[in-house]
């Protein structure tokens, strides 16, 4: 079968207001800071604008508001090479979030607004699933994202997960997923467990899935079919850490799609996935 | 003469995104907001509003950014019934702020983003200044500010100046107003005086001015004349408690243009003031 797209995803798309503190900030006051941006966010957006750099053919599936927002992200992810043909407008608000960054510190704080009814009405197209080979998906839209994987499987593609907290819905999401890719958080909700690399056991002997737990600059861990690896994190010049599950989304996808350049995707747990 | 305006503004005029806290915030942790809202803000545009809705003739003068929140600050000036006259269009972005509200204290965390290229190709219009009978400042805009006060001044205008906090060349402008509406903050730093009603008189002795220093919910302490007054903040439903000296604007600009409805216009400094 040919498909339309390498690689389809399903979550939530966000405009990012960052602000560059110019100072250490403070709880209370009232600081400027150096720098004000605007981007698209969201950790599947991310991954499908950096997938569409390295070459692969993208989609985004979710829902913007009908307000000044909406339509940013929707012209960011055009004009990143992301075809939006998923993408719904819907009354209400755009998912925002206020991301405040410290240069030096590389630390991180985010205020997000999500506007639930924008995605309560996503209409989920079956066949625009059907049409890429790969869907990444968040736990932003769990019941979209379980009937996706649903449809995702029956035609025998791959299912990946970031996952970086547990909702409503996250744990069924979790189990029909090939790859969840969770944070350190995450994993250790799910198994009380604190050491990633043992909490990647545990998760993996759960669900019999591939694993892997991204635990930020500690790198991640990887565990499936009984073996394990510990990726450490690349040395970067970080512009931004808020979507540290991506790069891993990011890699499998790659290995998935350009599979004869990959000596991990052996690792992948379950073969039955064809034309990969 | 009459008057095409009561009021004339010159200053900051800001887009605010402002979240209301979900949950108690914590700096380096990525929290959700419980409603994310964008209004018009700036001292001196909620005052041109304020004293719109409370019937008198206002008009702003500033800049905004070519950016996509310029023609959404000027639509709301608009839509409050205040012309835009002196609002002009500049390469850059728009003054930006992101207000963290917590509803069960008050307490208000703002990051703020100033372009100054925006602002520092402002081009006055000394016959818009001449139009109007009273011309609010804020400190943003200290040389444009200065300038225009000399303006008013010479048409036998009054000057009020809105001054939340000392900048380059806000004392300079400080001499040349009628009415200082100043911060407890900025009367500390200015006077070294800690206790507010002794720096109000502290700063009208100095300026010979008539002075208010507002502090928030213990009200404001007007000096003038040698004699002053304190004045308890209202009990009021607080919506938002980001344009403490506002409210002071607002009063004596009512004030000053409907003279025979507020006894305590005596207590302004200066009679040379004509048509007030």
């Amino acid at each position: 079968m040919a498909y339309h797209f390498d690689v389809l995803g399903l979550g939530v798309a966000s405009l990012d207001f960052i602000g560059v503190a110019a100072q250490p900030p403070t709880l209370g006051a009232k600081q400027p800071v150096a720098e004000w941006l605007e981007a698209g966010g969201g950790p599947v957006p991310t991954a499908m604008v950096t997938l569409a750099r390295l070459g692969l053919r993208t989609c985004m599936a979710g829902a913007v508001g009908d307000d000044m927002y909406g339509q940013r992200v929707l012209d960011d992810l055009q004009q990143a090479g992301v075809a939006t043909d998923g993408m719904q407008v819907r009354p209400g608000r755009t998912h925002v979030a206020f991301v405040l960054a410290e240069p030096k510190t590389d630390r991180r704080t985010i205020w997000w607004y999500h506007d639930r009814s924008v995605f309560d009405t996503l209409e989920l197209d079956a066949d625009l699933v059907r049409s890429a080979r790969v869907l990444h998906v968040d736990t932003h839209l769990p019941y979209t994202a379980i009937r996706a994987a649903r449809v995702m499987q029956a035609a025998g593609g791959l299912v990946m997960l970031d996952a970086e907290r547990i909702r409503e819905g996250t744990l069924e999401l979790l189990a029909l997923c090939d790859v969840p890719i969770v944070s350190e958080n995450f994993s250790r909700a799910v198994t009380g467990e604190a050491d990633p690399a043992l909490a990647a056991w545990i998760l993996h002997e759960r669900y019999g899935r591939l694993i892997v737990v991204t635990s930020g600059e500690r790198g991640s861990w990887c565990v499936g079919r009984g073996e394990s690896f510990h990726t450490p994190a690349f040395q970067v010049d970080v512009q931004d850490t808020t979507a540290p599950g991506m790069s891993s989304m990011v890699g499998f996808s790659m290995a998935c799609c350009r599979a004869g350049r990959c000596n991990r995707l052996s690792a992948l747990p379950v073969p039955r996935r064809h034309g990969l």
